[in-house]
């Protein structure tokens, strides 16, 4: 958790609605991310409380057997959950996650081609959105699932 | 979780026991996996129970709001959660990672500098071994921390 | 996790399939496990994947502020999770649960009356099953969700 | 998660500081909460950051194989996590549970007798804490362990 995780906000995402700044990601009016061009994803499609995202692995990314590292199937759901969350949040309020839980069901490797992670806003609290997300491959199957648990941060009443 | 995820093991790290192949790696006998090096963290020690890794955030996973991506702290507590789980397995098992948890308690920025996550062994039993890790700044503050739940894979008795 | 959970039985419920077992306990062939009773909760439907119950929380189950303490919340949800998992498992096959986690996202009081939990296998592997539960209110509220992850236990081959 | 969970309060805990309430249960100056005593389970030790409680299973609290439900042991781990962050909460500032997981170690049987759960404040932070606890058999073998994210309930400035 941020103490004030947009200090920074250098795209200005906050001046507009949650859905509008993910909108605004998705056509390229604002940077992609590092993290996504270094993971290799990409956000694919976007609505009020849903977000999904689609990538492939690479060899830039394997543990020491030669697999996929758990690390990128936790980051997709991270970001597809984080973002699935964003989707509901007003003008000027940010979010950070508390916590993500995932369950591997499913080796990734090199083999496994693109991927596809979708997530959900499961409760809508004002402060407390909870949400889940699923990660396929091109054929449906379920690679990795979670759920992860975001706190809205609206800004102080002056 | 794999149904064989050692069936690539390109390092030959299952003719060690957990805690040699460990080693090896620690003593870059083993080439380093490549997710390291792409998210810039690395092994620094390796005992019976417990694996340490160092890291520190460059620009390259930073999230929409210039903020470390959510994903690189997962990562960190993922593979330190993994490596204490191998450091008690004998010769010829592998292991896979059912799940992993983490909370989130403070956001990591370039600012953060190095970081240190430890992971430890909390049930050391034959088929599922328990782990949790802890992710400090260089000033010991916790920036998150989780459990992680692991699967030895015993060869088949012939 | 148990290393011999049905060293007990006492009902004979491994003779039958998973499937079988449950609709029997359905059907009160088999009695009602006292848990269920002691915190008022019944199995009300079962099929191969799923398993529901209804509840009504009772002035046993407070905590000090008088709510219903969250152990209520988390043990339907660790029944149901726990039961769809049983549903797919074949004649001999016992299994135990693994771990558990889950949301609250409503507090849950003595006006709050009926409650449902459905619980649905997600990924139904031979050796790892994992499940997920939602626990709602008579109107369709969403009181909690949470994930569990189940292992089968086949008897050794002889 | 409540909207306000402490409407109800009975017992005015919310008058002391969170330690003071804590050690008013204790001591007994509060009437026990109801379900300690329908899961036989007792407040025996508390300090700022932690609290234990103590606990021996009943035949009330079965599963259908004759296994205590995992629902005892999340109960109880839950109250511990929930008693740790209480600890530490000002006077007039409630709380509330976003989440629990727990890892099940070993099955617990009616031989497993007199248990002990310890939960302590991991990150003690002014909105968001976090906690985490274990669940011990009178030998020190671990029967569970988990974590839980808990919010602070500030009351309103006026």
């Amino acid at each position: 958790m941020s103490t004030s995780p947009h200090a920074a906000d250098p795209n200005n995402l906050l001046a507009m609605t949650g859905l509008e700044a993910m909108r605004a990601i998705l056509q390229r009016d604002r940077d992609a991310p590092s993290i996504t061009r270094t993971l290799n994803y990409w956000l694919s499609e976007v609505d009020e409380g849903r977000a999904v995202f689609e990538g492939e692995p690479t060899g830039d990314i394997l543990n020491p057997l030669g697999i996929v590292h758990g690390g990128w199937a936790l980051t997709l759901i991270d970001s597809a959950c984080g973002c699935a969350a964003h989707t509901i949040l007003p003008q000027g309020v940010g979010y950070t996650s508390l916590e993500a839980k995932v369950n591997f069901t499913r080796a990734i490797t090199l083999k496994t081609g693109l991927v596809r992670v979708e997530g959900v806003v499961v409760s809508p609290g004002r402060t407390i959105i909870t949400t889940e997300a699923r990660l396929t491959d091109a054929k449906g199957a379920l690679l990795a699932h979670g759920t992860s648990t975001l706190m809205a941060l609206h800004p102080k009443q002056s």
